[in-house]
């Protein structure tokens, strides 16, 4: 339920939100590089300016890396608290040359906005600001205790956070937490997501003669490190696209009847993937549509191969070296630690003499499940058929919060709503990532009902 | 046989000599890069000076690229003529943190000269210019008629020799070709090479998804360009190290009785070769010494490798596109063409469907076997022996010198003789190439040696 002057606020202010939009987006704050540093700290400031600005009192806190911004709402008493979590990090751009216009400014045509981060998750967890702002506009005061907490190391893989949420694990007790970091089911379509796939993230790398050598005097005689490497990435799933590592699936928890049922694919669905994705072909695991295979089932995937000379023209070396970075994608209750040794047991022994093989864990997040049937979940799901004006459907998703697990681990919180305002063609992680200026719009109003469900 | 007076007139001069070596060096005559054009035809105005205070009429060509030098020393009427073929263009010298000094920047220590190019090819044709200044200084005239031919395309294929060739075709008539471009057995075991192991060389370049996308949202459903690519790769070797390609072997000519006895590998060269390049087995086909793996047997290695993130931290794609440089080794009587055929139909057969596979031939090189019993091979073998004082052994080499195929098809010459000054540890094509000074010395010897044994 969105009380209308709220509804009106919203509406006749989106233009000035979205100009906000713009300016977060502009701001080229890619964790993963540390020459953009400052960029991400810029980006904690705007957000702590945009809270300061509501009346929020709180503070940005460093940290080894990139600063967490955590901040509080006037007091109302005897209100619940609802903590919202959100990132304002985003994946480096590249490659460049691949995006239309330039992914730091953002650009606005056919009523999307283009940018790095649009959707993945600035776009997103902007809607929480502007409907704080917009019920503070049309009421004067919020009917619930608000916690901000955003981070800037999200796609690094959170490394800060846990000891932040430990040291400030009383100023962060809530009744729930609403992430907004996902998408819905397709444009139009929203959903809530009980659901999320686990990562394991490894480096291999693989070291062979000293240096490079010519392949012409020794072509013959040494193990090449680049075919040690395709070698073993090969060996690690079968031809059926299932992953071939022993005990792999041991922990897989089979997927219910009912939502085998919400899992159904359509033609249409896969049309449209293939069509978006550019593909004239899917694949994956037999048994499983293609929602199982892209939500409710582990994968394994190269993100990243090199050795060698891959320069223009020809050189004709055996490279000393060569690498892979490998990600599985995990579900409820494979374990990421577990399976890093299986892959890395699997791997190494897969290592001939001669040749030397090492191995950097690079990241880690646990599989999510989480009860759809609490009153927490009941009110963001009127919350979002106000906002989008539509019921939203319960799914999974396959990629990873891993922050959720912490939100569980530190601060005993089971009340985890994960509202995608998204959709799945945005492009996150990809050239050309966008977001829907009319999903811009749901959002905040959606975010906005929350506020008054919850409190309820 | 050597003239006294010809002998003390090269040791006299050594440092002066070297000193040219150095200047030569310096310049950084990459061919294969564009960037580094300039720097290639330096080096061939800096021989062709060298060529015009001998006397030597010529002139530099341009071709499409890298120029090639020409010339001639003054007519001796009724003696024979020798061509001298070398080339001044190098490798890339990257990776260039592995240098202990600059490649371009030659230095000295321990007897020998270390810089990029210091044995392929610069020092090793070098000799043959100081070898007639040594003759000019000592006697006055040349015993013999000398042509110079000398290329700065030869690391890239030599893209524009074999039109040149045909159409200098009558001013390139000689009774010999002489080449060092190779090495010695040992340091110290001087050889002459009768067998050239030939190339293919192509790159593989898989597309899948239009763009890199979310490895969490799309993966499981979507094959993975970088996984094809190894899943391609595995499946070109057995396990056993031999090369999987159907017909591979087909035209492979057998080793003769002698030349395996010639090629037994001692152990002590088994430590030798495992203490250069760093590693603690070697590996190879079975039923095959060391020597006879890395001369004369075919073999496959993958040159370079590439697809998705490499840099720093964690990117979670699936990349959209992916590669490889591959090249194979070959031995008479395979046909460069055909083998590219059969590894194109063998590696596009392993394309799945919903992703896309493209070649491009990079380049191509005839395996060579040269009758060891001809008047010119024992005139070389003399002229080694008074040069090094050591009678030189026969041998095949690994790598491939394209050139030799062109002389014998085009100028109908089979006398050609490979008279490697170098040494196997030189790393030709790796970091901190370097030439053995003694060698440049006994080498400008056995030039000069050669042009009286030739002429006799």
């Amino acid at each position: 339920m969105l009380p209308d002057r709220i509804s009106s606020f919203i509406s006749d202010h989106i233009e000035d939100f979205t100009r906000e939009l713009v300016q977060f987006l502009a701001i080229p704050s890619v964790s993963t590089l540390s020459e953009h540093s400052d960029d991400v700290l810029s980006a904690a400031r705007w957000v702590f300016d945009q809270l300061e600005r509501c009346g929020f009192k709180g503070r940005i806190y460093p940290t080894e890396r990139h600063p967490i911004v955590l901040a509080r709402s006037p007091e109302v008493s005897g209100a619940p608290v609802l903590l919202i979590y959100g990132h304002y990090d985003v994946q480096p751009p590249e490659p460049l040359d691949e995006w239309h216009t330039p992914p730091f400014s953002p650009d606005i045509r056919d009523g999307f906005i283009y940018a790095r981060g649009a959707s993945d998750d600035k776009g997103q967890f902007l809607t929480y600001i502007k409907a704080v702002e917009a019920v503070l506009g049309a009421e004067g005061k919020l009917p619930i205790n608000l916690i901000v907490l955003a981070e800037g190391e999200e796609e690094i893989g959170s490394p800060n956070l846990e000891k932040f949420l430990v040291d400030h694990r009383d100023e962060l007790r809530a009744d729930a937490v609403t992430i907004s970091d996902g998408s819905q089911i397709a444009p139009g379509s929203p959903a809530i997501t009980y659901g999320l796939r686990g990562l394991s993230y490894l480096q291999i790398d693989i070291r062979g003669p000293r240096f490079d050598v010519h392949s012409g005097v020794f072509g013959g005689i040494i193990h090449n490190p680049a075919q040690v490497l395709v070698d073993m990435l090969q060996k690690l799933k079968n031809p059926d696209g299932t992953v071939a590592i022993p005990g792999f699936y041991d922990d897989v928890l089979g997927l219910e009847d009912w939502e085998r049922k919400e899992m159904v694919s359509t033609p249409a669905d896969i049309d449209a993937l293939m069509n978006y994705l550019g593909v004239s072909e899917l694949t994956g695991e037999p048994g499983y549509s293609v929602t199982e295979r892209s939500t409710a089932r582990p994968t394994l995937d190269i993100n990243g191969l090199w050795g060698g000379f891959s320069g223009e023209g020809a050189k004709t070396i055996i490279p000393a070296r060569a690498g892979a970075k490998v990600s599985m994608r995990l579900v409820p209750n494979q374990v990421p630690e577990r399976i890093d040794q299986l892959f890395m047991r699997f791997v190494k022994d897969l290592c001939p003499a001669g040749v030397s093989v090492e191995f950097k864990g690079i990241h880690h997040a646990d599989p999510v499940l989480i009860n759809r049937n609490t009153s927490r979940m009941l009110a963001a799901e009127r919350a979002i058929e106000s906002g989008f004006g539509k019921k939203p459907r319960f799914k999974r998703e396959g990629g990873s919060i891993p922050v959720v697990n912490l939100f569980r681990k530190h601060l005993d919180q089971e009340n985890i709503l994960l509202l995608g305002w998204g959709s799945p063609d945005d492009g996150v992680h990809s050239p050309n990532e966008r977001f829907c200026l009319d999903d811009f719009h749901r959002g905040i109003r959606s975010a906005a009902a929350l506020f008054y469900e919850i409190a309820r």
